[in-house]
């Protein structure tokens, strides 16, 4: 029987409600497949922080290294700085095993509510592609006269040839996959004068490789506006680090899936683990109450298992999903229900 | 009688004719209100640069610098690249002359349609702040180990004392003006972690000057799904440039307002002229046809007159173009009528 090894972080506030029940959904899926997961729990968070002054163990991304993937929460929490918990877990497994994609779908669920009006699933159904290792997230900057008038702070924002060509690679092949096959460029070449002419000037090279593909780009003001106006005309969206960030925010929220939306941190190459975690924070205004969505987090399983190669299981989790939203199965508040994050949680394993 | 001297660079495509309707605004606010206009003419656009092989000649700033404001259509041309263009008129305006503010209403006009569901004009009511002269438009980056596998572009954001804070006091001023008095900061201080904090710091000192107003912030991320899920939030909200730039293509986007969204670029100490130009581009696609909607031309107008010391005669227009549009007055086809661009600016001016 296969077997996966799954590191599992479930992280801060709702992390620690919503990782269960993506576990529970797994082990559904895992029995009705036939597949082993053999599991191993790392409680790092802010907690593990605040008693050790470590985020993670100095070992921690040893230990990690040799799991076939990682299934992440939430990671974050009041009063400790996002430099000491983000750059101290998500942004270190992000960068240190090369997982240089960070793939987000935007899809308008039948039965969610998009904001938008006379929306239907027809036209919301989409991927973010975004760069997730370099870009304007440097590690170049600092800062010059401090406390004088003349202070200022600079930092670098960093593109190289290897990193636009792989994430620019992963889009077109995602886009091969896909009906429309279509990729449309995020930039903003006429502002922003060193790195993103050279953004485009890749992306023109990669498409050259992908004759069946469609491109077109935009520059981030007005695809920001474009993604309100016409989400219907985007397939696969590739991005730099901070405008994939930007757009795969906007995207769910377009598509009003914000809180169920899911995400993977991918090393197509598999020479690291890589990383599924929802796109939603911690939420410490809800922690603890055991009403969080934990769809999210389903969902990014969902995405962990089609990585890990267990396609038939993977799609049946997001039927299952958007089988039990149209049905008007349980729903967690946020969605108009009154279902905690367990009941629905466990309406999804059971229905796999 | 009071006088205004105004320099008018009518630009490329559909500038070229949305500014003659401006300007019939505004002479007939010129006329009611008692003041006049002394206009002077710049054919500066990528045309000139046909013939010229400058977009404005060498002496261009030393000729408007006298002037008490720049009157702009909109710039650009396919066949001549950004780099020519923005950066030979556009960008060089707004620092040369220290056009610090970039102001924009983000304003859901009644009988104005939002692509959202359910919003109205008292849900969507806002402006966004944008720094007008450095961040991540910077003119300090390269390239190195150009045409190999280790190739890579670079490119500085700078944030400086006196940049940040004169932004953000105006943004504080002008809260203090109205009826909400709250300020959103955009920021991005997780993952970009030296510029983004240093803007936090700068805000958070700026808000000690203004107990009375209330203020939050956002990473861009979520605030862009914000403006989206919740416009009804936000009063002022301040950005550097290029969140700036995204956040003013959105929240027109959002109010449905895109295509006559006006725009300001001021100096606030009028030490230099400032300059009034509309969000919209040059829209070659649609160029020469005389179905350009001339709104955010003449908005711009009333936006200039009010930096004029014109309050009167600006609060006129405005309400002249609210009135129209919820009266169902002529439009043009990007707002469902079948008007043309004259007959929009010619209502509009009879009105006034
Ligand atoms: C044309 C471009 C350089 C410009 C900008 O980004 O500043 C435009 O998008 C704007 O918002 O005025
Ligand atoms: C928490 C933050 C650093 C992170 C990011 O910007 O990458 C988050 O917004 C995300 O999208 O995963």
């Amino acid at each position: 029987q296969r077997k996966h090894r799954i590191a599992v972080i479930p992280g801060d506030g709702i992390g620690k409600e919503t990782t269960p029940e993506g576990l529970r959904v797994l082990d559904a899926a895992a029995r009705r497949f036939g597949f082993d997961l053999e599991l191993t729990h790392y409680d790092w968070s802010c907690e593990t922080y605040a008693a050790t002054g470590k985020m993670m163990p100095d070992d921690g991304m040893d230990r990690l290294k040799d799991s076939d993937s990682i299934f992440l929460g939430a990671v974050g929490w009041p009063g400790v700085p996002d430099h000491v918990s983000l750059w101290g877990l998500l942004i270190p497994i992000r960068r240190g095993f090369d997982q240089y994609v960070n793939l987000r779908p935007c899809k308008l669920l039948p039965g969610s509510k998009s904001p938008l009006a006379n929306r239907g699933p027809e036209d919301i159904d989409f991927y973010v592609v975004r760069e997730n290792t370099e870009g304007e997230y440097s590690s170049v900057g600092g800062r010059m006269f401090p406390g004088t008038d003349r202070e200022f702070v600079s930092q670098q924002s960093i593109l190289t040839r290897i990193g636009c060509d792989r994430v620019m690679k992963y889009a077109f092949e995602l886009a091969m996959t896909r009906k429309r096959r279509k990729v449309t460029s995020a930039t903003k070449s006429n502002g922003i004068t060193f790195t993103m002419p050279y953004w485009d000037e890749r992306f023109a090279e990669m498409a050259k490789n992908y004759p069946e593909v469609t491109t077109d780009q935009f520059h981030i003001d007005i695809l920001c506006a474009h993604f309100v106006q016409h989400p219907d005309w985007f397939d696969v969206v590739v991005g730099t680090n901070l405008f994939g960030d930007i757009l795969s925010d906007l995207g769910p929220a377009v598509a009003g899936s914000i809180g169920i939306a899911a995400s993977a941190n991918i090393n197509p190459e598999k020479t690291a683990p890589s990383m599924f975690e929802p796109v939603h924070g911690s939420a410490p205004d809800i922690a603890g109450k055991w009403i969080a969505n934990p769809i999210g987090q389903i969902w990014s399983g969902a995405m962990m298992l089609e990585h890990l190669g267990e396609k038939e299981a993977a799609d049946c989790i997001v039927q299952t999903i958007e089988k039990l939203l149209a049905e008007g199965g349980p729903r967690t508040r946020d969605m108009g229900g009154q279902a905690g994050t367990v009941d629905v949680g466990k309406a999804i394993a059971e229905a796999v």
